[in-house]
């Protein structure tokens, strides 16, 4: 038995990129991406991906190179989750939402050789750009404009800050090009940025391997049938659509885009095309469940939920529309869905409310995670199976990430004893389900974004006037949760600031969403003995003061 | 980059051994196992997997010995494809059908330490004990008795020959066990033996990697909804049935064991459980389509057919009657299915006979497998894509064995240049789709049941008065092919043996299935001019000869 070892033929590493080869062989005539007037197929897709993919290598691009990418769910942004690995480099998507000093600094932190710009992040990337430290062109990346005659119909297909336009890359490339295949499983495949802890987003790397594992979760957890019609409500530049971009094509899927949307938009979308799955955050559920176009479907559609439990009433609201939702869980560091809320099928005899209280567990691992738990963080030991002793959930598994980009102690603060460790404080219930009760790690997801507390309050502080400041989540109907600042004052400060004014100051020099919404000023912040600011107790007061309503458009 | 390299939280072995452990939390209350009036839920198969585990464990088995099971598709057979490996060991199916030197062979060849023996196969596993050589009574492995009280009601559930019967051992053990993960997902789960092109048959194995890519393939192809109801007419011991013993765990199915069956058991137990899923050989699509119990579903059942194509009468026959028929391809060293005729939704609008032409086509690679590609044997280049210039299958992926145990020679034949190669002789259609046209190893395939022309062969040549034999498969109406044997006769030799003469010799040196259906006495057999026999001769003769009828039970 000792002399059997793997050969070239069976360990051949797992990647996703080949599904696209797949479709284009089993689904080649059909529909593979649909956006307004824009209609390819899955041959189309695959020729389009290789061609562009061509154009990178000639142009200079070499294993291992990162390429960015700021656009919303648009074909163009599909297309790269193929293009850019096949030419062997790293794809590192980005918040389109980010301010322009973020997507400067994790442009320089990737060393991003070449940046696609959609039309409508031109102005943002520009400035980004121009943040660079003076003398640094030889790190510049070059800029590719994505132009789409639906926002911008008068744009010359050239400007002087663009070396070329997406179309012009795909026309020049070569069809039979071969794609460049990993080298090991463990190769790394993209680069995707998240708000942590500290004042700088990290670079989450992702491996081949590693998303094969997550697409795989994804499909049969989901239990996708073959070539569904999947609507693109989930931001690209959040985890890769938690790698569906991957998993769509190997079903064969028709990946209906789009821009931006409103609840009239979405149910124009879903009758049009007979959408059939989605995701979203709790967000996009509400906007389904309370938009004035809110009608009963014909057939159901199956949302996947994640980013926060979806509420009881929203819940129960879009269900009897004839939504069939999944409850998720996944952070960038897992590359997608890694914990989900498996559906029993005797739940569907309970109560509503109790059918929204089991739905709102993060529940089970999925397929391809190998094992999850509820730790004491301090002792490592499996807290008690009793739905109320608290502990962090920590994960083991393939879909896992090799870590932070040039941030060793990041990397291995969160890998300890065998397991990748949260942050999040969860409870483990008899059954086997778990369900996350807080986060240690400071974070508010507010629509689905994850605002990093310390990444505002290092701003605050910046403030001239500003003593002490602590930032927490506070509950909004709209959003789950918008950020809400706590703020001293310096004692010999004269002219004191109004809300209004700490607002603005924020806004200037960080994306929106992550700007406070309410700002309360206190004498002192209440403190530990040692001196540590007692956030839980900002918490409650932030909870006392009751929800917030700050709808907008997404 | 170079920096981030696998941890021990992102690297834990892949192995579908886990699937147990969360079907047991997700679906502990539903029916896992059916068998006559026996239903198990998967909190049971779960405790009773660990129970049985720890009682191998207690028994002296350690990780990497070989345990065998002589036993159809009850549910101890379902039980041990957890069991077995939950104790670190090897799992080694044996086929029933095997005549009793071939499986002690087996049994000598895989060093097997415990033999589980269905309560049918005990006179059989008895004789092949008694064929061990003398002296060799530490290698003789311990017996353990599976009894059965609808086979034998009255047997003592004890007997001098078995150490333990299986309840027996399930009683004794703990359901606290914590199974042994494997070190490594390279570390060997399961032996197969199968007929190969030498006389004796040739142990496959497979790692824990292969098998959780091959389930992955069939749920993630087959499109497994949750909770299918699986009726398991392929046999568990061709190659694990094609490795849905395991995934059937991963979705929570409903497994309907059953001994052995015709039409009328078949849709009898389809209408009581309300089957959704089943595979098997052609030979079982005939049953269905011909049996005098047949009737119009009234929900459609998938079927996943292999080993032959299906005969287009027989398709469409079944089709008509509700059952949605996907034609697979897989080996014993795939572990399973790796590739399948993926059907394009354009083609059901094509005529009947025009869509079995298709669906007669092995098709396109499972979505786990890296590359699958039809080449010239010798340069190793692929064939023209023109469906006619005939080359060797060759397949790249996760789901191929580590290699033959014991048989360096025969392992290296097979692997080449980074390829499996598959031995059977296909062509690459315009499409991508591949077809196998014959098969280069001289394999006859009757009822599913692979059949060594060798292996036959070298019994004809044992017979005193034959001089020659050439087995080739000949065209059957029910089974697909059926062994002809051509034989000439030694010169000297007065009394010539019948047909019926030496079809009763074979039978009693080899399994029923493998023995040949028609004899045929030449003077001399046709051959090139080195010498060789041209078996290409003697099959268009066998082909010439018309259809044979050999229906018998399965």
């Amino acid at each position: 038995m000792e002399l059997l070892k793997p050969s070239l033929a069976n360990s051949s590493p797992f990647t996703p990129l080949a599904f696209l080869d797949r479709a284009a062989t089993v689904y080649g005539d059909c529909p593979s991406v649909i956006y307004n007037r824009t209609t390819y197929t899955w041959s189309e897709t695959h020729r389009r991906c290789l061609q562009l993919a061509s154009s990178l290598v000639s142009f200079g691009i070499h294993p291992g190179h990162v390429v960015s990418v700021v656009a919303p769910n648009i074909p163009a942004m599909y297309e790269l989750h193929f293009a850019v690995p096949f030419a062997g480099a790293i794809l590192n998507n980005i918040n389109t939402r980010l301010d322009a000093r973020t997507i400067s600094v994790i442009l320089r932190h990737a060393e991003s050789k070449l940046v696609f710009v959609d039309c409508a992040s031109r102005a943002l990337v520009l400035e980004a750009l121009s943040l660079f430290p003076p003398n640094s062109h030889s790190q510049r990346p070059v800029l590719i404009l994505i132009a789409d005659d639906t926002v911008e119909p008068s744009l010359s297909s050239f400007t002087a800050d663009f070396r070329d336009t997406y179309e012009e890359l795909v026309g020049k490339g070569d069809p039979g090009f071969q794609w460049i295949r990993p080298n090991a499983e463990w190769d790394p495949i993209v680069l995707n940025y998240t708000s942590g802890t500290t004042s700088s987003p990290k670079g989450v790397v992702q491996c081949h391997r590693g998303l094969f594992t997550v697409t795989v979760n994804s499909l049969i957890e989901w239990a996708v049938p073959k070539q569904p019609i999947y609507l693109w409500t989930l931001p690209m530049f959040h985890a890769n659509g938690w790698a569906l971009s991957w998993a769509m094509a190997a079903v064969g899927a028709t990946n209906i885009c789009v821009r931006q949307f409103d609840g009239e938009i979405l149910y124009g979308l879903i009758e049009r095309h007979g959408v059939t799955h989605l995701c979203g955050a709790p967000v996009v559920l509400n906007m389904l469940a309370n938009s004035p176009n809110r009608k009963q479907l014909r057939n159901p559609v199956q949302i996947l939920t994640g980013g926060a439990p979806p509420p009881a009433a929203i819940l129960l609201q879009t269900e009897s529309l004839g939504f069939v939702v999944t409850h998720v869980y996944g952070l960038t560091e897992t590359g997608g869905i890694v914990v989900l809320c498996a559906w029993k099928p005797h739940w569907n005899r309970l109560e509503a409310v109790e059918r929204a209280r089991l739905k709102a567990r993060q529940g089970v691992r999925a397929i391809g995670m190998a094992e999850v738990d509820v730790v004491d963080p301090e002792s490592g030991v499996s807290v008690k199976r009793d739905g109320s002793t608290m502990g962090e959930l920590v994960l083991r598994g393939g879909c896992l990430m090799l870590g932070y980009l040039k941030d060793p102690d990041a990397t291995s603060k969160c890998f300890k004893h065998g397991w990748f460790y949260t942050g999040d404080v969860a409870v483990m219930h008899p059954d086997g389900y778990i369900e996350i009760k807080d986060r240690s790690k400071d974070v508010i997801i507010s629509g689905g974004e994850n605002v990093s507390s310390v990444e505002v309050e290092s701003v605050l502080y910046s403030h001239p006037a500003i003593n002490e400041a602590a930032v927490v989540a506070r509950p909004d109907q709209y959003w789950g949760e918008t950020p809400c600042a706590f703020v001293s004052l310096k004692s010999g400060w004269e002219k004191k600031p109004t809300e209004k004014e700490v607002i603005e100051y924020c806004r200037a020099k960080m994306a929106h969403y992550m700007v406070p919404k309410t700002v309360v000023f206190k004498e002192e912040l209440p403190k530990t003995s040692t001196g540590k600011i007692q956030k839980f107790v900002l918490r409650n007061m932030a909870k006392n003061m009751g929800l917030t309503q700050h709808k907008s458009r997404l």
